[in-house]
């Protein structure tokens, strides 16, 4: 008996849409059906995507809610403040998966203070593994709902990184800082100077510094349901040399005095002892976001810097795939009652 | 009924040895059974291939006949020169698979020239889709069998972009110059000056040029088969800043003055038109190596230049993916009666 | 008694531009003047090239005839197209080093068929070790000259591997491939999607494939001026992950029968022995664009492909320096009298 | 009258030995003597760093105290350890500038608890630009000496970035956090198969995490002269793919209530605005390692985040200029009564 679900791909010419169609061609229970985008309705996919070989010939239609309706499923990666006006056009029983940041905020007034819109409301939001204070997961707010707000990719590295000792007690929540490493893919398609590859090869820089980037409430927001508790966070992400991929190290104060190194990686061990795609490393090996490319994967280590009694943690993770596109087919696994696992990498591409 | 089919892979802990475990995992009908090397027996697989999640935690055991036996496969990315030996201790309804060179030459004086040591006897040759002048493929003689060369990532680029031309009779077999774009993973692991990262990154440069290069007499071997006569091959491959990849820039004479685009553009049409891994681009689209990461694709485009009366034809491939491990493993697809495309990747992992 | 010359540069917002300023800076006989561009105007310069530090207060003006006038020299770094017109206007005594391709052609006919569009004419040619077929360089037509046509970068490379086999006639001029490995800044800084970092990295491409390139009258001229004679050209550019450098893989049939290997090299070495800039390197090393970065050096290397009948030449330089800029002041040295190398690195950026 | 001083390096083949040639070679008042080596001594200094073009022929020489009296100026760009003995067989007159670790601690304990062997002894350090609590700088101290501990280059990066605010009271010593981006050549040219460009190329991983990092100590004695106070320093450095570059951003929190914006910047402005190679960039213009490159400058830029109470401080430099060969000779000019400018490049090299 054929259970194939059909997914529409919104903003199929970008790089998160890119990856959805990748991720969802070889899942056993969808299949891809309209690829739409904007600008480059009416070319081949194989155009904007070579890598997509098999779906080569496929033609991009335009973004209207008449082309997405009639799926199973519609993934949309749009750029933030697109997503709002078209999902409201979708039937509610269909599963929608937001790739875009409009439906993450549960406040208001933090979207309006950092993005500047009306907000589009708040959807259930889309990272299984974030560890709760009472103890319980993300994915257990998951399962049956039709509305998925998919999680920022800088947010799932920080948010890993550090949840399991937030929600353990045995670091502080009120002086968390998180500097990233990210490859330029997470900064979109869109041709801009400072993101060409001779302005990018051979040079590092932060960029949004200073407690302005849009990342940090949703960061809070996640942090805090783990500490229950109000968090503060220093947070700057710096552009690196590599397409792909995110590396957050982020380091908290110790919550107090007798906390030892045991505590804090039993905290970690406990979250993520049974997770399927975070991992964290044997002890003294760190991660590299090479190891998690392509795949579902989120590899963290953490110590403690007793000079500093500061907990070092670090996350790495691929920004297409377990920060975006992966997170929406494992979201969609979630909700449609499926396996979690079903059809996701857990294998990088290395070297 | 199960008739999963266990398979060792010697040489783990290197690039190619890696991959092969890759694509493996995730094959239906393979299991990843012992994982050897040499210095790095008794570590941890995640400790070499922090890629490989799921396997992190397998101990690489030393490379002997005695581990090796009792597979239905054994995989053996091995150096050159190593994998005679092994080989020989094997047993013949053993499905062999070398990666390395050992086994690919069937002129034992050209082994000799190249390698200067003596030659361990020619393998079915692992190009299935290597066209012969006499319009069969290779793939016709692989059926069954238990041994199998694969092919050198080089020879595999070079063979592909040209041989459909060869074979047609467009082009002329006595003057081809090929230069190519490598990333280092195809030198390997072993740490050497020359391929530090600092090195390498802003850097290209030639090897290996002026007629001495290993590579050369496996990619006469192969378009001779194509041409039916012998071939005359210029070969510059030219170390670039990317891992993986392998952009082989192939020319060749025009035949005659009659052969017109569309002769060569058919010869080449006709020659792929119905290969799972390989694609000839739409007239106008140039393959990038980005577009083949991690699959078993080949992407070609061919041209030609008027003025200075030679066709060009470009390849790109994935020398760890198609230029080794996913040959390996659709060699074994087809030498144990499998769907030919089983377990392969056919899209690439971009941006 | 002080006779620092001053010089203005157009196009001081682009790649070239940053270039010639960096190099004119720290010339002891030139004195940077007005900065200008087109939509960069009234910007502070820093904003466009922070790494021009002492100059990153200097304002950029409009590119006007207005503005580059009363300048010792003026050096266009426009688009190509847009030099012709802005020259026309700048007084006969000012020595205007165009590093656009609008002067560099002698035959319209050749700017016709790639161009397109009207001949703005011909100016000295600025390679001053080009050789010539009676043995004579380039540069003895450069002294006094008030016009100098900058090179292509890709010809620079091209041309200098090559000419030397030439004009000694050990190679024959009728069936020359050519392939490069080249930086995207050769590309410009105009934000283009397929010169954005997620798309460079991790790929090679060709471009500009099939006899099609607007280099390739450029360097058959000068290769016709090395041979005495017409010469064939198929010339395929690749771009690469490095931000700059080009290194240009040029191979000929060998002129005859008799030529040996000692031949070849000692027709290098004669036409290179006495250059300040274009070395030789020692027997068996081979070029690396990496040991030409931010240098005017050209590294240039070759051998014979006895199996192949080919001379295998390889030039290495920096698209930006002895390619563009470097070039520009190589060129105004020789015109205005002062020491060919004044003002010029000599020793590249490494690693 | 001539008074050009020779100058012998030690290491010459390594990467900050060729980063002192380098420089060397274009300064006024030097002239490169012997360069010496172990391994590589009786090789052509151009198989080592064929960037090196004037000097490719240059042999290089065994690393003895024999060869390297007798000249102005010794430049050891020794291993950590390795320069301690070597310097006590040099002349008391020679000025020897000590590239290693061996020389910057004050501390024997610290040395003792990070290096794990006895000290060598303290030496003038030499980060001209760093400012002390009473106001002075560094540089006060450099005049006339004849030995000088050239700093590490990440303790550069961070220290230039935060002791003004520490000097100038705005920002509190006891919780300061420093992540790096770090290019490979910072790590030496030995090869490891961790830094093979296979390993780097596409990956982001951090190293020497927890307190452990041996440039700790040096960090704090630095930032403690700055505050007059003892510092806690979290320290997480990050391997990114570029050959070259460091950029630090180093958090610290605001020392008080009432500390506004505009005195945090004017801290740095006051500490920098008459340095001539560490430039604060204008207000929102965040570094880049590239706008740095082959430089001896640093930039820096700093903002306050009144959410997280944090001040953010960021500064590129590149670890080979600024960071190691840069500093030994503008360290030299200042020891021997030169300009402190002299031979010094304050432009980078870029895109």
């Amino acid at each position: 008996m054929c259970m194939v679900m059909s997914v529409a791909v919104a903003g199929a010419s970008g790089y998160a849409g890119g990856e959805l169609l990748r991720l969802l061609s070889t899942h056993p229970e969808f299949e891809v059906g309209a690829v739409t985008a904007h600008s480059s309705a009416g070319a081949p996919l194989g155009r904007h995507h070579p890598h997509l070989t098999p779906l080569a010939d496929r033609i991009i239609e335009p973004t209207t809610a008449d082309v997405l309706a009639g799926h199973d499923v519609v993934a949309l990666a749009l750029p933030h403040g697109a997503s709002g006006e078209i999902a409201a056009q979708l039937p509610d029983g269909t599963l929608v998966l937001d790739c875009g940041a409009d439906h993450r905020l549960t406040d208001p007034e933090a979207w309006q203070l950092f993005y500047g819109t009306e907000h589009s409301g708040s959807w259930p939001y889309g990272l299984p593994e974030l560890i709760h204070a009472d103890g319980s997961k993300q994915r257990d707010r998951l399962g049956g709902v039709t509305r998925v707000a998919v999680p920022g990719c800088n947010v799932t590295a920080v948010t890993l990184a550090l949840a399991p000792g937030l929600a353990a007690g045995v670091i502080a929540p009120d002086d968390i800082v998180a500097v990233l490493a990210n490859g330029p893919s997470g900064a979109g398609k869109s041709p801009k100077t400072h993101l060409l590859a001779s302005e990018i090869m051979g040079a590092a820089s932060p960029y949004g510094v200073g407690g302005v980037h849009r990342h940090i409430p949703e960061i809070e927001q996640n942090l805090s349901l783990a500490a229950d508790a109000p968090v503060s966070l220093s947070f700057t992400p710096t552009l690196v040399p590599m397409s792909r991929g995110i590396l957050a190290t982020v380091t908290a104060k110790l919550a107090g005095g007798g906390i030892t190194t045991g505590d804090v990686r039993s905290a970690w061990e406990k979250a993520y002892a049974d997770e399927p795609f975070v991992h964290l490393l044997p002890d003294g090996q760190w991660p590299t976001t090479a190891g998690t490319l392509g795949a579902n994967t989120a590899h963290i280590q953490v110590t403690v810097d007793e000079r500093a009694g500061r907990v070092v943690a670090v996350a790495a993770i691929d920004n297409l795939a377990k920060g975006t596109a992966g997170a929406a087919v494992q979201c969609a696994n979630l909700a449609l009652g499926l396996p979690e696992t079903l059809g996701l990498p857990t294998m990088g591409v290395a070297p």
